[in-house]
Order: structure tokens, then sequence, then C-alpha cells
């Protein structure tokens, strides 16, 4: 069967591998769709070589049908639409024990620390399947997975009905926390800097500004009525952004650092003091945030059509990842499964 | 009547001052004793400046009786021994509003912003009052203040009984911290430089460790059986040790940040992605702060004897700041009122 595999020095490779049938307590997926983020973006970079073994085949957000059902599975069938949570914890190490699974001290992020979705066959454990309603498209499906991240860092936020956020970086993950959050009752504003994307955002009917063109603290000052922002997501990555984000929450405020920022960044703790801020780490997500995902989808809260730029061919995937890199693209789904399309 | 006053360049003066009846709603206390402390020694480096007006009688940890009371003042009597609570809010901002007056956006910090208690008559809003029960000597009196900071550090920091805590700087917060959070039921350990800060530590029962001779990540793992601290309090201003704090945090661990860093800091934020960290400013304190303080004072929790290094006259402010900058008290009273002494 065919995969797309990270071979090492940002290289791609498109290749067949020997599928088998899926072992004790898992399910063998017949992929449909995967999506390409950020993460993988990194991986193609090399700047995870050091945490990832070569050839690996990545993807973890994906959409399929059950293929294949192993000994001691009970309550799947076979052609029943499919996502995966791609967490694999132990269970034993005293975050499982604290109830804190999904940030296991010795997770296992399927896609990552071992083979994802970018094959036409996936062996994964049943434990990791979440069902898709069939009003769910296999397409739109495929986007469960970074919704529920939006999901994730929202909840992590406390984010109450009638608050102000303010989401710094509008790409796909700042755009699926706006609609999160508003979905929520919050009023949301989104920072980005590139027009494209805030003309995008603006059609969501979210206010967005330009740092280079407005005093964003000015703006979120005369927006909250002197108040500051109840909550501040960080999507953005950017040393500037984390470093200005703590002058936009208000006493007692939070900001969520959902970017990953690969080097230190320069905290203004003078300011985190002088307002009891509470800056939060968010990582991944929990089931209910999955199920919670299915939901807004099912309901059509999420702009599917906006949200997936286009479905490209396996061998389109390393072209995809110079479009996604160049901004050029929200999110782009390649088609694995011969059987794919709108379900 | 005498007071100490900063009037710029790192000086001080001890002078003569008109005293004036207490007004509408004030209080005047005949003050007994007044503790320096950290933002004291900023006042008089000049690092401040920007923001107090010279000459600046300050000082905002301190005892005293009451002397006079203004008109419209129920409830306070001549003679009464108190402490005062030396925050002023406007009570109409959003902090306010929030119920956070603590910190509100227009907070007046007396001592800082207004005149404070090095002088022997000091008019106060009655408002700020704190009784102190007959039994807390007038000394004893003058650390309520301090002891408050590290009762809203750990509620803050939401600590259970239980629960493993790290103090990072050994100081007089940082000692008052550790005994405050063992109070509440936690283990605690205390991160020093100084040996012989180390000695007293040790002496009062926290196990205590030099980060130059032991590797402190290792050592909190091994002291959490793998799990990591629950709480990190970070008392010591140091660029190193604030970067350094988040790797000993457990899972969903919290660090507080206690200590003034007047310049942005690096801050590990893969760490507090990676393991979802809590990082919490905590500033000053609430009135239920200082009434904990008073009540931990008056059971002998807090080993006065210990945190009163010594005591000198109005003459010798000046020397006892160099003695606390170079690390050789932990907390030195300045003797204001000539009726002084255990009460």
């Amino acid at each position: 069967m065919r995969s797309v595999a990270y071979i090492g020095e940002s290289r791609l490779q498109v290749g067949e591998v020997e599928g088998r049938p899926p072992g004790s307590g898992e399910v063998r997926v017949r992929v449909a769709y995967v999506g390409l983020c950020g993460t993988d973006l990194h991986i193609l970079h090399g700047n995870m070589d050091a945490r990832v073994d070569t050839p690996l085949i990545f993807g973890h957000e994906m959409s399929g049908t059950i293929d294949a059902v192993g000994d001691g599975v009970d309550g799947w069938s076979v052609g029943e639409k499919v996502t995966v949570m791609p967490l694999d914890w132990d269970g034993t190490c005293p975050a499982c024990q604290a109830g804190n699974e999904h940030i296991c001290q010795n997770l296992d992020f399927i896609g990552i620390d071992s083979p994802g979705a970018l094959q036409e066959l996936w062996n994964v454990p049943a434990r990791t399947l979440v069902r898709m309603p069939d009003r769910i498209a296999l397409d739109a499906a495929a986007l469960v997975e970074p919704v529920a991240v939006a999901v994730h860092d929202v909840r992590r936020s406390e984010l109450e009905p009638g608050q102000r956020a303010v989401v710094i970086g509008g790409g796909p993950i700042g755009v699926l926390i706006a609609i999160v959050a508003r979905r929520f009752g919050a009023d949301v504003a989104v920072i980005e800097l590139d027009a494209a994307r805030r003309a995008q955002i603006e059609g969501l009917g979210f206010p967005s500004l330009d740092p280079r063109q407005v005093d964003q603290v000015e703006w979120v000052e005369e927006w909250t009525a002197g108040t500051g922002a109840d909550v501040v997501f960080e999507v953005s990555g950017a040393a500037s952004a984390v470093f200005g984000a703590t002058a936009l929450a208000k006493v007692r405020g939070t900001l969520v650092v959902v970017a990953i920022h690969p080097t230190p960044r320069e905290i203004d703790l003078q300011r985190v003091f002088w307002r009891e801020l509470r800056l939060l780490g968010a990582r991944v997500y929990q089931r209910a945030d999955f199920e919670t995902a299915v939901e807004l989808i099912a309901d059509g809260v999420i702009p599917v059509d906006l949200m997936i730029t286009r479905i490209v061919s396996m061998d389109d995937t390393q072209t995809a990842f110079a479009d996604l890199e160049a901004g050029r693209a929200m999110k782009i789904l390649v088609e694995v499964g011969p059987e794919g399309g709108r379900a």
C-alpha cells in the first residue's frame, strides 16, 4: 500500500509499505483524508529529528473507515466512519495517575513517536477511535483533531460567556479558537499580520487588527472599556507577540500559550505581577474535547469550506507544505483513500 | 515630630515634620515599629524615582497604637494596638468592580505613593486599620504585613494539604512562605545560595539545597518520586532562578512569581506547554490575608525572634539598609515610638 514518510533532510518519500492485520486490541482503519499541520512542518524541517525515527510515516489529523477489527475489540464494526485521537499513554506515570493522561510523562503521540495516518491502511489501538456521525463528511471529519485543539485551549482558559478574548495569530488554529470561543459565548478579536487572512477573519464576523498599523494595547483598552481582555490566546509563536501579550490582559486575566516556542521567550513578569496575571500552557486535548469538536462540526459551527483550502494527492504532499509555509492556505488535506470524497 | 524620608540619590534624611490632627475618616497612629523591606531598598536605590515624590516618608510594615480618631470614624478607640494594610483603592475601576481592590488599576500604595510609617504620628484612612490582639507584642505586630504577603502567595497558589512546594530564595518572604505553606499542610523545601540562611532554614525543619552543589531538578524529582513539585514559589528575583523554575513543577503544576522582576525574563515556554504549567503573578494581599497573618502570629506559628534580626533607632536606618542588602539580616525593625518594646 502507498504511504508518505519523512526520510530526513527536509525530504518526503511516497512509497510502498507492507500492511498487516490489526493486532489484539487494534483496529485497521482505511484512511480517507489526512490534514497537514504546523507540527508536521516542524518534522519536515528537521526540528524534531532528535525525537523521531526515520523513515517516519507521519500524519495525525485524519478521517477514515474501519477496515478490520482485531481480537478483543468490542463495539466497533467494519465500515464505521471514524477519526483517531492520536495519543497513547502509559496509564501509570504520576500525570496519568492524577487524571492528566493527555500529558502523560511518557506519552506516545501517534504520528510523531510512532507511525501516523499517511498510509492507506493504518493500525491503531481501538481506544483511540472516535466515532463520526453519518452527517459529517469524511473531509470535514479530518478537521476534528485541530478543532479539538481549539476546544481544549478554550476550555483550559476557563473563558466565560460574555467575556472578551483576543487571539494573536489568525492561522488555522487561531481561527478555530476564535470560532470556538465565540460559540462558548465570548466576544473575540483577532490580531493577524496578513491582510488576506484578516479579510477571511472579518468575513467570519470577527474584528481583526494589524498590530503594525494599530496600537494593539490602545485598541484592546478601548474595545474593553479600559478593562483589558479576559483571555489572550498566543497562537502566533512569535517572540514579539508573546512579549506584548501580557499588556492586553485585564487584572487577573489569563494568557494561554498555545503556540510552540522552541526557544525561551522574554516575558514581562513585571506586568504578570502587577496585574496578577495567569499564564497557562495548553497541550493537545482530552476525549471530551474530541467529542465537543465532533458536535461543533456536526452542528455546522465550523466553516469547513473556508478551513479546507484544498485537497491534494499523496504525490503532492511536499508542494502542499510549501504552500502552508508561505501562508497560502489555511488547511490542506491529503486524499489517501481512493474511496474518499464527501461521504 | 521625627521622621525618616528618602530624599533622592540613595540618601535618607532624619528630620522633623509637622504633625496634624486626623481628618475626617482618618485615624492618627502613634507608630511603634517599622520593618524595612526589599521594596524600601528599591526606593532607596532610586529604582522607583519615576513613581515616588521626594522627600518621601516611606515605610509600610508597621505597628502602633491609636493616638487620635477623626470625625466619622466608628469602632476604633485611642490606645488600641493596630497595624495598617497600606492599600488605598478607588473602588470604581474595572479591577475594583470585579472584587480585586488590592490590585486596583489606580492603587495608592501607602508608603510608596503617599507618606508612610517612618514618622512618630501617622494619619491613615480608618478602613486600612487592622486590630491586634493583646497577646501580640508591638514588635511582632510589625511582621503582620510581610506575613500577609506570604499568606497571599500561598492562597494564590491553591496549594493543598499533602502537596509538595519548593521555595526558590530563602530571604524573609521566602522563609515566611515556607512556614505558611507548611502550616497549610504542605511539605516544603527551600533553595537558597547562602549557607548561613540555609542553616537557619534547616533549623526551622525545612530541607534546603544549594543549587550550585546539587542538581535541583534531580533533587526535586527524587523528593517527589518522579512527579515534580505541585507548586514552585519564585522569590529570589534572579533571572536564572525563574528560568530554571519551570523544570521543577509537575504536570499541571503551578509557578507563583512572587519576586519583582523589573526587566523581562526568559521563560522556558516549551516546558510550560509540555507540562501544561500554570504561572501566576501574586501582588500584595487582601484583608483576609492580613487576618490570617494576625492569627498565625498570635498562635506562635511565626518564629518572631528568628525573623527580627535586630531593632535599630531611626538614626540608624541607612546602616540597616546596608546590612539588609548584604544579606546580614532577615528583618530589621526601626523603633519609632519612644514607648515601643514588647507591649
